[in-house]
């Protein structure tokens, strides 16, 4: 760090991604990636002439991308936010909405609390209950800006959409985002209410569902003046935000509808049968609707668990916080390698 | 634009980026790309595997194309930044020196008081001489964040080597950035100051000369304390922020350097004729290292010509400002391109 730093940012913790070890070949279960390639289509789209076109930046309106999805999910073009990542979003979000402060839940995704610090927004961060749901009715009244995961990470649990519209219903004057990162693996989007809820901010991504993690595009559902806010964030950053490349593969992707469902449908027979085979060698398992599960072993330690799959290949994630330093996060990945992860676990636990 | 915008963005004037106009095929001479492909080997670098692996997210301390760019220039990878298009340099820059306010000349890249005005940073903008050059005395002893493209846009002049090391001395509590996006065309580097100046950040771009503008990815050079500053705020807003596939093209084109040089000098060469050809037909031309030229006519006015280029199918950058209003912006295609371009103007100025 220099001395020339704002000193705001100088006392900023970062947020930590999942490792990426180079050292051996895991079967990587850490960071919610899909087991599965994109649809053949969508690797078809590729050619040497695309490549040559990277001479040319790409479309900063992003056009094409979002005329497929409006169709896709009947909405309209105005109604679309594209970026580099969802987390562009909801970078963004916390930039324009977090003036009156923000709130979330004190278990979820790690980087919240980090966009808060980075941007000055003050936040509450409201206790998860005793099973792990969000206390949903905490989050009424408060006109700030307000973000949910849906399902929650990294337990997995969904929220009903009766308890977001309540959320919304009652913040008229602060930002709701629900962010969908998982909610193609069994949860319920709420992204229909934007038509009757200026305030909903929906935030979600091609990373998880649509096989594209390394490709880098999110997308956000919301008002036609949310979205010319976000907009406008990103031509006073980087207009051109998207890869073209990225954007070539998102209209494909959006073409591939039905095998990401397939694909989707696989992985969450694949919980079901994982979730069983745990809760066979004692794990409590939350209730997922993510491609994830989260769960603890009454005798082996959260910790001990993930330093012994990794010395066994298997990367899980574990976090250090103290209310769910006993659980791993285990992606789902094929059957092959979820019945690898249980064999192993069978001779650790013994 | 929403209530519930904080004041300052509702405030803000976003970027405008050149235009992308869908309605005829032009010659696209208005934002600045390579009218060359990225090299065979680039092209060849892509493949079906590499779409397939989409499904991972990409490496986020990007060391395989840092490593690369540390041996070509002779650095270390600690000296190195990675980002998704070096707008996204600026714009952290901006946000973690600009404390102090910040400064740069009235007439360069019209993104830097955007990203000003982003960020709430106070800005003076410095007159450019009567000749367009940068009056780079009167950046001595300001001790702010200074930003200054060298080559200048849209003017495509340069500043001594001397005059950015009088700049980096007299300023040693304020961060100098040098916005290196066009240096490959003619310019002299800066960047091996930053082992003597720790204040010095020099960004540059795969965009122009590396003939990736739609692959999106910048650099900067500096030293590592600048670095980790840089890293931090990444990981602190999109820690994957490279598209996997940018990042492999990335390390290939590094590879192929003199497949670009070759480029670069074609494009230079191209310049010179070019520059010749406009001044035979009365314009005058400044003198630019850069893969543009800055042109005004002394009997047909700036928009004038910019509008009737576009009915010709041709399109050239316009900007309104007032001192730069009989100017266009031409950026250098390939020969036949240019050919073409002054038997149109000359039709237009007859």
């Amino acid at each position: 760090m220099s001395r020339f730093l704002k000193d705001r940012y100088a006392a900023l913790e970062a947020y930590t991604p999942g490792e990426q070890p180079r050292d051996m070949d895991y079967i990587k279960l850490n960071t919610n990636e899909s087991p599965y390639p994109p649809a053949p289509a969508v690797v078809a789209a590729m050619s040497g002439e695309q490549v040559e076109n990277l001479r040319l930046y790409s479309d900063p309106t992003a056009k094409g991308l979002k005329e497929k999805l409006a169709a896709l999910y009947g909405l309209k073009e105005s109604n679309i936010f594209l970026s580099n990542g969802s987390d562009d979003i909801l970078n963004f979000a916390f930039m324009a909405y977090g003036q009156n402060g923000a709130i979330f839940p004190d278990i979820t995704y790690g980087f919240y609390p980090v966009f808060g610090d980075l941007h000055g927004v003050e936040y509450e961060e409201i206790t998860l209950k005793e099973d792990f749901t969000i206390n949903y009715e905490e989050y009424f009244g408060k006109n700030k800006l307000i973000v949910i995961a849906n399902p929650n990470a990294p337990t997995g649990i969904s929220l009903p959409l009766s308890a977001i519209e309540g959320i919304l219903k009652s913040n008229p004057d602060g930002v709701v985002v629900i962010d969908e990162a998982y909610v193609d693996f069994g949860g319920v989007s709420c992204y229909q209410l934007i038509e009757r809820y200026e305030n909903l901010l929906v935030c979600r991504t091609f990373s998880k569902s649509r096989c594209l993690a390394g490709g880098r595009l999110g997308y956000a559902f919301g008002s036609p003046a949310l979205i010319a806010d976000l907009e406008k964030i990103k031509y006073s950053t980087n207009p051109y935000n998207i890869n073209r490349l990225t954007l070539l593969l998102g209209e494909a992707t959006v073409e591939a509808e039905r095998y990401y469902q397939e694909k989707c449908a696989a992985i969450i027979e694949t919980r079901t049968q994982t979730a069983k085979a745990l809760e066979g060698l004692g794990f409590e398992v939350l209730p997922s609707d993510a491609n994830f599960l989260f769960a603890r072993h009454p005798k082996v330690g959260g910790e001990a668990l993930y330093l012994a799959l990794k010395e066994k290949g298997i990367l899980v994630r574990h976090f250090r916080k103290e209310r769910i330093k006993e659980f791993n996060r285990i992606t789902i990945g094929t059957p092959e390698q979820m019945q690898k992860m249980i064999e192993i676990i069978k001779e650790i636990i013994q």
